[in-house]
């Protein structure tokens, strides 16, 4: 019972976190196994990680993969993520948190550029 | 005679910069009929998107494509890239430049943060 959990920066900027829910709910119209998939913010706006995860497990995940929605790999990405899961991990022994690389440094990013610079 | 220019936000952290400009190389092994394919940012880093225009147009370029490399539409993305874009439109009147929108709203985002997800 896997879910996503997609994690950003946060903004004071109410219409830049909107851009992030509006991201899950297409995330949500696409053909997918996950239990359940959802936003989550590393500062500034809610909810927090900690509430995504709980929000997991309260919908039956046995297993949250965890998404950096970040363009570099900065200390946001290599440390204040898994600071803010090191406490659920020990509150959720059994859930199973996998953190995937920063979206900077997906396959395809290339692509999107050269489509984005065509459209 | 157009060429591309990805304007990123620019840190303290020389990494994340040269995540950037790993970027850079990988849109340069595409084929592309661009003249050239550059990066600048918007601060704490360099080439500065001044030095970034004046570079195209040393290289012959007539049209500048500009891909913001942000996830939101910030201030940042509203305002500060075009602020910067602004004397140099005065500077080089015939050149066209041209923002696209930033990669955050570009088609293909969900799509690459299912694949993250599975890979």
């Amino acid at each position: 019972m896997q879910a996503l959990l997609v994690v950003a920066h946060g903004s004071r900027r109410a219409a830049s976190n909107q851009e992030i829910f509006d991201l899950i709910d297409i995330l949500l119209t696409k053909p997918t196994y996950y239990i359940n998939i959802n936003a989550a913010f590393l500062e500034l706006a809610t909810p927090s990680i900690s509430e995504g995860i709980d929000r997991c497990v309260e919908n039956g995940a046995t297993e949250v993969i965890v998404l950096p929605y970040f363009l570099s790999a900065g200390r946001h990405v290599s440390e204040d993520i898994e600071n803010a899961l090191a406490p659920k991990r020990l509150e959720y022994p059994q859930l199973i948190i996998t953190i995937k690389p920063h979206i900077g440094a997906a396959n395809g990013m290339a692509e999107m550029l050269l489509n984005l610079a065509k459209g």
